[in-house]
């Protein structure tokens, strides 16, 4: 730093796709100071390391930087500044400063927010921010490379929507915008979706590394990393691609080259993100095309790629299926193992699930780490199961195992908490509420558009009457064999997304007692049309989860009487379903015992 | 325009203060075209006139320009320009153009697009904006004088918190804003409550119309506008106001005044709400003070007055009380001549009960114009009740009554549709789900600062899965002898206000079909606190309004066992507590009548 008259330098725990996880490559922090969270901006200067977080990775971090001499600022707490504002304090009296951080890593509107912070406290104009993406290249030796996974292309047959067919509708997106001449993409998940392929880049996420450029009549992708081995799928995939009229570029040259575009092939303006692009590629952009022809707006790909099409539907059903026979075989073997005693811990019973998982056709892998937590553990939404030495599950009160699978046909994601001995009363009502809302949810009718935050309540409603809560949304949207978060819907209190019909979103309420147990219940659903009148169009969910729950601890005291029909109807489907697919894996017992797991209640 | 060199003259529907209802001197469109909506804009120039406004007054605007060569421009609807946009198209080629308006009437927001079109648009930089107040001076030859109502001043021992406290707490706010060294009110409710004054200036609304200037030493109040007669109201809260240190100016002198008070009062900022102030007082203000020592945020007053106090809950439930007695015998009334055989229209229905508030002691006028709607009016949300040859209420189907008083110590709102003869089923379902809907809103329990889209959800749910909805909002903020519809809280989809302990809101879902009926249920509710445990702080509602529900055409079978027992539990309590009082007022028949109306069902 003091070699390159650095003042101050930033790292972000961000990667350049403003990823929800990022490649090895960009856990800077990690390196730096421990941390492994998943959000955080580190500041370094030449007498002071610290770390900014929120208050979800307050716990982690001050555990993760113990004697690393990391101070960790927490965000949102009174008395904790701002980066901008700590940073114009800590050099107060200094004429100007010069602040260096990996552009690649940082958000726009936090540059630029430092911007302002920069031209105000410090009187010499001299301040400056350096956006470098070599800020730690230069000091992190061993770094990890960018990651270059085998990239494969999906059945255009099965995906519903072919190349071709992506490049006309975003062309006429951009034909509905002024002045439009193209569109830059950033978000890996919408690149997956744009080209139909996928990659292993980044853990549980099949995305591949890369940014996308489409002209009026031009399809630029920014991809390659290492040589194309011959004959590998990649190299297929280049092929396939090239033949279709898309240009393969080297990843890191898309800085160089939009300079080439702006000048060559560039007619108009071109339309970007700024939710998604960095500040490097951003600052990149208005050196090579001037800031009056940077469109912004929300990528339009984010809601097409949520409402899902016929084929991605039809995949999702019949993926949904598979995983439901992955995981009545676990609940199965799990009931089993305890019954005959066996000594099952928490990381044995994830690592059977996982297995049974990887025998279903089409499996790439989970679609996020398994949670798989007894008791006190599953008091924690996100609770991380320990590789070594994990809690035994013992036969008394409640276990929960949270998992998805990626598949070339879907991407899934189911919670079931089961009792696996006797109950406490407290272990039982809390059970039978967060079924009551996770089925009230089920069951909504809603008017087209209806914002998210009013699907959330109407989950919570009966809970809240026993003066019960959770601190988690109630959904988030399911990518198509792609993220398991992906919005533009998300069900929670503060989001106003309006619903449409082709959503695919979780619903798994829950309520988290510390130190006891946790409980949630989680089923992914469809939304689905349910009629026009005078009042407009209606809307409802239709349940592709198929896996049945536990009613032996409900307080059936506690359903309604249409509630008791759902749950009824519900666990028979899944018997019916799946009895033949699970006999001819399992044996004839499987069927007795789940004949008797979703008899009727009440 | 042509001697004074206008190219375009605008006129706003608003006042000065923003207010819902506006005075007739700022009526002046209704004196330019006929048109008496609460929203909209007309532009003038040397061969247009055109009125802008939204869909909610496309009817009534089309209807009262008829013959007036005012065009209508739909705001919202496909190729609609806005007004800048429009006239910068009007005008294109030319090289600068000038732009009066009436500024006291215009929002900053609109005059700053509005310059920003402009400069974008016209080459010369002679471009201007002139805002003046007399435009409409100079042409209204008959232009109605500011109002200038008798001002009282409510006895401080009722309202809960004395001017003096209202100046600490708003001094308070200020030290915590940096640098801030005044506030500007200029909405006319923050003002009749800072200062414990109402007015009549405004049909409906209790207000004084005026400017408050609060610093941290002095308290301004820009309010006289004719001589004050000696021996009036007006003179003895004159006197009352200065003995406490409030210094009383002429409204109209606010404009200079302001740079006097710049000059040699202000030592910091000035915080204003740029949602209220109008766009010349603004301008007056970066004159006067200067942009940057301009604040800009959300008046704290607006959260503050919703937050009703003890005393004002009392007044509340005081208010409640009379004004349900005065529906109830209205209700009793209605019953009685219809049965009769009297020619009772809607009209002479909204009298006899206007009658019956006026004989509370306390009143002041109603809080708005009473809805009497009987079959196919009522299916309009927003009936206006002719006063000449209105429809007749026949013995069939539903008749709907929306209204309310303004009292010494509080203000109400109340809707009861009400079985006046043999309904239909549709008429009877509807009916049952629109209480059901009320209903479960009332029993609801939910976390502190919930967001109330969420309440609105919990009163559709049940009405969606019957595919039936309403376009209104389920509930709005009620002021304390004040305006019946004040912020910052209401109950709509896509509203996300947090809801606190002490807001009392109305409580009104609704069911409308054209041509047939309209049902509309009201309750006003206060939001208390339901307890805390480890999930946090709890509120619920408690009903205000004392007036009981028709059971006799609900549909039981729609209704849950708590749903009946809520409406059993309301009916008797409303008996209990009004029934003495009643007989007083009405002879022995009036409690036989109220106890068979009140009788608990199923």
């Amino acid at each position: 730093m003091s070699r390159k008259q650095y003042d101050v330098v930033l790292v972000s725990a961000s990667d350049p796709h403003k990823s929800e996880y990022s490649a090895a490559r960009w856990m800077a922090m990690e390196w730096l100071g421990g941390y492994t969270g998943e959000a955080g901006d580190m500041v370094i200067t030449a007498d002071h390391a610290g770390l900014w977080t929120d208050s979800r990775y307050f716990i982690q971090a001050q555990a993760e930087l113990q004697g690393s001499g990391v101070v960790l600022h927490k965000m949102g707490e009174p008395g904790t500044l701002s980066i901008p504002e700590w940073i114009a304090r800590h050099f107060a009296g200094r004429d100007a400063i010069r602040v260096a951080a990996c552009g690649e890593c940082q958000s726009v509107s936090f540059i630029s927010e430092l911007q302002e912070v920069l031209n105000r406290s410090f009187q010499n104009e001299d301040s400056e921010i350096i956006l470098s993406g070599d800020v730690l290249d230069y000091l992190w030796e061993d770094r990890p490379s960018i990651p270059s996974s085998e990239i494969i292309t999906l059945d255009e047959a099965e995906v519903g929507m072919t190349r071709q067919e992506k490049f006309a509708w975003i062309r006429e997106f951009m034909a509905g915008q002024p002045g439009c001449d193209a569109v830059l993409l950033s978000s890996l998940d919408q690149i997956a979706w744009m080209l139909n392929v996928r990659g292993e880049d980044i853990d549980y996420n099949p995305y591949v590394i890369s940014y996308l450029l489409v002209s009026r009549d031009r399809v630029l992708w920014f991809v390659k990393k290492d040589e194309v081995e011959e004959g590998s799928e990649t190299e297929d995939s280049f092929a396939l691609l090239a033949s279709q009229g898309v240009e393969i570029f080297r990843y890191d040259s898309i800085f160089s080259e939009l300079y080439t575009f702006a000048e060559e092939s560039l007619q108009g303006k071109i339309y970007v993100d700024l939710n998604s692009l960095n500040a490097q590629l951003y600052a990149t952009l208005c050196d090579a095309a001037g800031a009056e022809n940077i469109l912004s707006g929300a990528s339009p790909v984010i809601l097409k790629k949520a409402l899902k099409n016929e084929k991605e539907i039809q995949g999702f059903r019949q993926v949904f299926f598979e995983d439901g026979i992955a995981v009545e075989r676990f609940l199965y073997w799990l009931e089993k193992a305890l019954a005959q005693g066996e000594s099952v811990s928490e990381w044995d019973a994830a690592q059977k699930l996982n297995s049974l998982r990887a025998e279903i056709e089409g499996y790439r892998g989970n679609s996020f780490n398994t949670i798989s937590a007894y008791g006190p553990g599953a008091a924690l939404p996100h609770y991380c199961t320990p590789t070594h030495q994990a809690p035994l599950i013992r036969p008394e009160g409640l276990y929960l195992v949270d998992s998805g699978g990626q598949y070339f046909y879907g991407t899934t994601d189911i919670t079931r908490t089961i009792p696996v001995g006797p109950c406490s009363e407290l272990e039982r009502k809390d059970y039978t509420l967060v079924l009551k809302a996770m089925i009230n949810l089920s069951m909504a009718v809603f008017p087209d558009g209806t914002p998210s935050c009013q699907l959330d309540a109407l989950a919570r409603i009966h809970m809240w009457k026993s003066h019960r809560n959770y601190g988690h949304g109630t959904g988030h949207g399911i990518g198509f064999f792609s993220g398991v978060h992906e919005g533009p819907q998300s069900i929670r209190p503060t989001v106003s997304e309006p619903f449409r019909a082709g959503m695919v979103t979780s619903n798994e309420p829950g309520i988290y007692r510390e130190g006891l147990h946790g409980v949630r219940h989680e089923n992914i659903v469809l939304c689905v049309e349910d009629g026009e009148n005078e009042f407009g169009k209606w809307l409802r969910f239709d349940t592709l989860t198929c896996c049945h729950f536990d009613t032996s601890i409900l307080m059936t005291e506690l359903l309604s009487a249409q509630e008791i029909q759902w749950l009824n109807a519900y666990n028979e489907s899944v018997y019916q379903r799946l009895v033949a697919r699970l006999e001819a894996c399992e044996g004839e017992d499987i069927r007795s015992w789940l004949r008797h797991k979703t008899l009727p209640i009440k």
